[in-house]
């Protein structure tokens, strides 16, 4: 149990601001009530969800969405509401500019445009005092010979590393890929092998980001999670889950099992020693169901499955490997997967002073009700906004 | 050649009102010129691609996108541009009731709205003299336990069972299907089988609509194609092409032999017959290509894909077939799909007074820079308007 | 817990013969020692299954594998034992004849031995008073235009017509149908669609069979058992587990939270109920794990699944579910799921008079030793024995 | 034309001896006439490939499968039927050894075994001056738990470290990557990331290879082809075409619109220079359709692919894709595809005094008949011989 503590003690989870606007599809975006209508109001709700979960103490910003005059006035009120201001996020994909790429675009001033804008979200972040920089391009093209696959490589290569030349010491450039989407035939960063071939050219403040939902079906998330942390560039995850494409659900609700390998992965790993410099942030739609309580119901999923990930039985696990007894090592795993941690975690909340049920005194707090009823008029937030 | 020609005479293309709007994905939609911004300059833009392919004589209508005051002066419009109106689209989506469904929506309330507006387009299709109602329904579920499966469907045949009540004796309600998306957990009418259960339970005037982007990664679509005309209920085609989920290319764009294989079973089982019933439709997203070419583009790859599926020479593809000719009977058919057909689909543009490169003849036309002038001011269709 | 121990004791899950010969892929079988050699073996292994679950009582045969020249005797012998025969398995995808298929062949004669061997299957029924015969057909082809694929549904049509004719009032015709392998374009039964419509046209005897493993990516299967179980043609599960196509693992193993929503599907639809007739059966390959021992996993994985699914809080569940109360109602059925249910199930094992822990018990037992020693020489069983 | 046959000319496809064995599925490996018995026997047939399309002058060995005690009489016998050895192959997976691993066991002696096989196929590749080795690696686990995957990519970096060591100044170890199958959790070598990470610590000689079939759903095949050529590792090509796993049918039967975007990269990045080191190859099992003529088709389709690539206006893509036409820089791909290429062909075979159709040819030949007629007695060369 003390070892299992100390493991969750170090599991901070990074919640996103945009995950408390209003989110959809292309089909429809759904408004709800109480939502944020400026980037202090996501911090005031990102702050519910550290103070009743005491696992969520920092919140990622995206520029422009979160952009204020005084990032300092915006990190002191973070502070005053018991967070911190995290990741910055680059916003390359909504500018009418970007609809044939961003810094990959054919055009060079459509790219220096785009690099510009990198190279902005670095300014904040010393204004923010943000180690990491999450870059991720929408950039891609729809049809076969729209455009040139190897010279977008070129030209992604080129504003990554004048990027990389900007940002501090202390400072990393975390490279997000995905799949597909917005772009369907070809996606200029689509995989972990080409976010790592970019990382690798660039120099070691360049680091992975795996987002959870990204990925082909079918792919086994939790071997990449591995290789990259024995080539020391896992730099961050972004948590999510789905069942389909990027479905952008709350992570550990489509496969909850595949969550607790993937902690596992980590543990074995080394990416939750207290040394780690990996990050895990949530990256979210809450499309139907309310924010706050969604974000909180995300991050106790992830303590529930790293949780069981820290109970696995390691020295027997070896040892059933190590001797070929397939049925008794998937055991030893299936054993801690099988075990209900939720009255381990209720006993750990408690011990910090938390309420055993954080969803339960959440609801009972009446923030909810507070919020629809004092945020009204103004533009409510949401992707764009 | 002649049997060809008889063929292509017979193969109607309905183009998709919506298609000459913006559309893009949940991160950007992007604006572009000379986009519609009314129904009337929607049937303009789809008269423009039937004036040049002599293949496209029908335009689909969604409500409410295209809803007006008068239909018969909308019909009188589009006979004057040289069209007519055809399918009657209905919308349940997009109104914020429906976050949860449609007419499966736990609440009566909504269900009833819902079915109300499903009624309306009868009642416009009646204004209209449409023959078709294409019901697609966004309803599903994303979470595990959100809502109970099976009583989804028993709201939906209640719903389903009062429109067909509704329709007339010429009229037809066509059921789509589709595997996810917008929902991404359950779907309620996610795949060929359970709309054609529906539609059994309806009777002879409901069918399955095919939209070629709605399966599962790896689906033979031909098959389905071939199993629905084979039970007399394969409806209608939304064609349109993917690499990875519902990315709505243009039909034919990201794998042309597919398009052609579906021809192949459309013509063998009848369904380009000169009695047949199956309705060619459109319904594709231009989010980054001009939109009268995209739809151009994608009537002359469907004449294509049928004219190389019409060459098939059956005689000896049967015998090959019974005989067990893997390799030959493989080969007839690679025979004709790698033939070319241009020149022969401009030689039949030609005899019809048409020119034989429709998109060399429309770029020359200045239209598109003739409404990127004119339509300027006003909001731009898109979805939602 | 007495309705979870009613619901247990109506969970007979039966073990195929099959299970405990050698299986592999096709790149190589690899062989155990004390692989059983004849039917009579086979049969012991899945004696001992059922001696320490409690809840495989049956086993499924495989014809021509299970041959024997005096049924009456291998029942005997079963009942020796403490289990039953159950359904019967016909093989039409292992003589050379069948390489293009069998019941769709193009060539007659192929068609009349193929039908042949099924109509022997249900004399084999009559003699070994089985109530199901399972026919699952790797009918299909490789290349397009290899064979018509609609007139392999008319020849499919009509063998299944005549098998229906001979099979008696209290017996069953169940059919499975898989998405690829292998055949690799089209498979002649792909998906719950074409099976169940082949069903409707025979008549009530005639039942969908649903392998958990036969799916196209992403596919939900609980909305499929949804689905049969509303329109009354759910026969059976072959249960298993797969992370990519038909991998064939242990069910439970690949994704317990699927096995869990399929449970209670099954659950809410009444499949499990007193008077169902859906058929729980294993169908998976352990090429690399003991024999026994894997099916005795497998077996206990169902069990817990459905333990965790009768402990959902219906009430509660459809509360929640009625009032749009999206994190609500996923929160009541993961309550469930989160619930560790091993100590409950071990209750229920011990009231019977069996071991808590059935894996250990059997370790503890000597078998596999005893088998390994004894079974020497012969053929051990395997695909084609 | 000059440069299309300059590039035609350049394009070797080498054949593998194992596509002239019998193969199959796991289900059934069906057996045809004619079918070689020996190296030689299979040599002979891979001649006959050559002899008709010019474009197949070496034949890759599998050892054991092609194991002889002289393989200079064997590379004679090559050179009489006009052919030459090419890439040896290594099996690591046929022995019951091997069912948890090879080179990646959890025992240090199944690892030694697999190492020492990997060494002495160098021997080989030195007695028979073959440039290339080529590894793949069955090794995977089946169960979460099963093994370690982070001490399994440490083993094999030993492995493969050992194995480069051993290799001359003029020749290359191809590590081939696979999706999943045989393992059905994970995959020692799964995608092109991996096999680039060892292959860059490793050094220059060591290199990618990309078998088409061996992806996830929807990956972009030609994307990873122009990311390798990008870093200089794309050693090579084993060619086949799939629509759903690893199906391993004929390379271009399942899209050959795919095969033409890779060929296009390949062309793009140098791959098809006078200089480039790019290994073409085919590995595919001919299930059902007979094995040289199935050869002479795909190496025929891979021509094709490649004459409509070669065909394509650079100068006009470029500048359609550098001024963001969408649709005009698509055109120019889809011209190219779109044009019939067999006349091209034809003329360019018969100007190296080949028959302009080589499977009529072939057909009228006799062969067939002739070796189906002596080849009878002996063993059947397939997996495992």
């Amino acid at each position: 149990m003390t070892d299992i503590s100390a493991g969750l003690d170090r599991l901070a989870i990074e919640t996103p601001s945009w995950a408390y606007g209003n989110s959809g599809t292309r089909f429809k975006v759904f408004a709800q009530a109480g939502v944020p209508r400026d980037p202090f109001e996501k911090i005031a709700d990102a702050a519910q969800v550290h103070a009743y979960t005491g696992a969520a103490p920092t919140v990622a910003l995206h520029i422009p969405w979160d952009k204020v005059d005084d990032y300092a006035a915006l990190a002191a009120y973070a502070k005053d509401q018991g967070v911190e201001l995290g990741t910055i996020n680059a916003n390359v994909f909504q500018d009418d500019d970007y609809m044939l790429g961003s810094v990959t675009h054919p055009d060079p001033r459509v790219r220096r445009k785009a690099t510009d804008h990198l190279l902005e979200c670095v300014d904040v972040m010393d204004a923010t005092g943000s180690r990491d920089l999450k870059l991720w391009f929408s950039d891609g093209t729809n049809y076969p010979g729209q455009d040139d696959i190897r010279a977008r490589q070129d030209r992604l290569a080129e504003a990554l590393a004048e990027v990389y030349a900007r940002i501090g010491d202390d400072q990393r450039l975390q490279l997000e890929y995905k799949f597909f989407e917005p772009a369907f035939y070809t996606t200029d960063v689509p995989d972990w092998g080409t976010s790592l071939l970019h990382c690798l050219a660039l120099g070691p403040k360049a680091v992975v980001c795996v987002d959870t939902g990204h990925h082909a079906p079918g792919t086994n998330i939790e071997f990449i999670v591995a290789q990259l942390l024995r080539v020391g560039r896992l730099g961050a995850f972004d948590f999510n889950s789905r069942f389909y494409a990027d479905d952008d659900l709350m992570v550990g609700a489509a496969d909850p099992f595949q969550l607790f390998r993937i902690m596992h992965e980590v543990i074995r790993g080394g990416g939750l020693d207290a040394d780690s410099e990996v990050a895990f942030m949530l990256d979210q739609c809450h499309n139907i169901e309310p924010k706050v309580q969604g974000q909180m119901r995300s991050v106790m999923n992830v303590q529930e499955a790293t949780a069981k990930a820290l109970l696995i039985d390691t020295a027997a696990l070896k040892a059933a490997q190590n001797s070929g007894d397939v049925l008794g090592a998937n055991g030893v795993l299936m054993d801690a997967y099988n075990t209900d941690v939720r009255p381990l975690l209720a006993e750990w909340r408690e011990a910090k002073g938390l309420a055993g049920d954080p969803i339960a005194a959440y609801k009972a707090s009446g923030y909810l009700e507070k919020i629809s009823a004092e945020r009204v008029g103004g533009n409510q937030a949401g992707w764009g906004a």
